[in-house]
């Protein structure tokens, strides 16, 4: 990149994306002298209440559908078509959910600026047939040649959008992008920490998602505040030990960061997934239904995940290293009962 | 010690004391090879409902006032006479208020088996005028001439006493003390791990009381799980760095047993600490009117702990390092307006 103003585009916008939209919307309008003002938001076409949903962003400055109730600012524009949201984009902001990634950077790839920095926002593994699972940043990065950073915490997207005070973490690699990053993405309720391990942040943002079904579990299951604790701690080791063996990285201080042990915390309180853990205990319904009930339109990356992971452990013949996340896995698949969770649990080499 | 059988008594019998005597009193039953079978409970008199509370444990096997509804083993005898209690015992569990401690330990001191071994299960620091604050597990050694070992976790004492799955960490010096300790506490929903770094557990159980209050803030102010997790993790952050600096440990390993980050999740979610914190924003009243209005009887621990770490800090000037501890603090002595307490955490000196 060189020293002219950058222009941002923000791929995504979904609930988080139209919240971190409108952070980043605010604070390129702040700092004027290192950013384009004009924010393009790449959405995917839908119909609300007879109306485009791009035409409902850009005439009433919300996304009803998506994030009620917070007004974006006007200089966040809604464009839906990916190809001419990214065009001229200096900085690229992904946040889809993780299966559509690899689909929209395909769409996007002759068309970026080749010095153009990515920024993931995606927590989740992508699963492929030739390479197993891959980090998103990876994905991303490869697919379209650009450096690609990622921002991960304890960060439940309508919290920030009513600017409750949060912590976040950036890991980029290359650290000459730190005041850029912390510019476009730090406010006084938003406090930015930005480190150097990107694979490692990742990790944690990916995993957690499915210790929030198992918090969730053990919610439905009537438990109280130890047994959520010792599934969050359980789930806690899982992760810096499937981060050891998958990344080959045992830098544990990325789980002391709000991408670690915070936004652990809050997803088994108030995260999607836990909520999914909860309604899996209280009703039999396959998954995709209970998607379907809960959440009208977004989707739940828990499940997703714990497969991709389960299939990264058993084909390394590592199952029994972590009864946690196999054992959510079995439950979101219905192969395990829900009210064995905690069995599977009392014998965790953990305790040994 | 030697190879004879184990006297068991436990010192003290709150909520903790009576659900851990619980636990005792079924393992040394199942255990009868390796301890007498009856264990004293030294329970401080008092008159319930026109009665001794020593009669009513002694002929139903509850502890009314502070473990309603809950039956304790009838091998576990309460004893009004700290003294008669203590008498012959091999193992003493202390589970006391810790500002009754020291006073306690001078009691029994001449009465004592000169190889008994010590568990305190107390979370927090004792301040002298001499020496400062120091660790309870020290002062019950130092006093009473034996080694201490120490029990915490995320334990919060009904559900524990309702056997819902939990673990915790012991620490103790001498490993050989590992299969006596767990012989005595562990059942299939209460999980030991047996760890050396006594000084490190100990600390984590004092200072997560203080960061519960900081939890019980937020939530009294109407943040939602973002807010929490930062405030949990700055107060980790501030745990560890306390635990360097006072104790010369720098093993973070600790943190990540049931002692350190699941006890404090624990605490800030289902605590009594953070119900105070909440108190302190709902209403003006003095902390200790709002510990007899809410407790009857019971203490907080949080309010002494942070005066005592307050202590310590301002007398190696080390204020402007802890913001979250000194800021708590500060909240409850009423010389910060609670709804100060997110600008104290701003400029945390971890975002920098």
């Amino acid at each position: 990149m060189t020293d002219v103003k950058k222009r941002v585009c923000v791929v995504g916008s979904g609930n988080w994306g139209s919240a971190i939209a409108k952070i980043v919307g605010n604070n390129v309008l702040a700092h004027d002298d290192m950013f384009e003002t004009e924010v393009f938001m790449y959405v995917y076409e839908e119909i609300v209440n007879g109306q485009k949903l791009t035409d409902i962003i850009n005439s009433e400055h919300e996304n009803v559908k998506y994030l009620p109730e917070i007004k974006l600012p006007a200089n966040v524009i809604a464009v839906p078509d990916v190809v001419k949201a990214c065009n001229d984009a200096d900085i690229l902001i992904f946040v889809l959910p993780h299966q559509f990634v690899k689909e929209t950077c395909l769409k996007m790839k002759q068309f970026i600026k080749p010095n153009a920095l990515g920024i993931s926002l995606i927590k989740g593994f992508i699963l492929t047939e030739s390479d197993g699972i891959q980090l998103v940043s990876k994905v991303i990065s490869e697919t379209l040649g650009i450096e690609t950073a990622v921002l991960m915490g304890a960060n439940l997207a309508t919290e920030v959008a009513s600017e409750m005070f949060c912590e976040t973490t950036i890991a980029c690699e290359n650290e000459s992008y730190k005041p850029l990053l912390t510019a476009l993405f730090e406010t006084s309720y938003f406090r930015c920490k930005v480190i150097k391990n990107v694979a490692g942040v990742e990790a944690c943002g990916a995993l957690k998602n499915v210790v929030g079904i198992g918090a969730g579990i053990v919610d439905g299951l009537g438990y109280g505040d130890n047994t959520k604790a010792a599934v969050i701690r359980l789930g806690l080791m899982e992760m810096m030990k499937f981060t050891k063996v998958f990344l080959g990285n045992d830098d544990k201080s990325v789980f002391f960061e709000s991408c670690g042990v915070a936004d652990l915390v809050a997803t088994c309180h108030g995260g999607r997934n836990r909520l999914l853990g909860e309604a899996v205990v209280k009703s039999m319904k396959d998954i995709r239904l209970l998607e379907k009930e809960i959440l009208r339109g977004q989707s739940f990356q828990g499940p997703l995940i714990a497969k991709e992971i389960y299939s990264y452990l058993k084909d390394n013949s590592m199952l029994e290293q972590f009864p946690l996340l196999v054992a959510i896995h079995r439950i979101c698949t219905r192969e395990v009962d829900p009210r064995n969770f905690i069995d599977c649990l009392r014998d965790h080499p953990e305790h040994m």
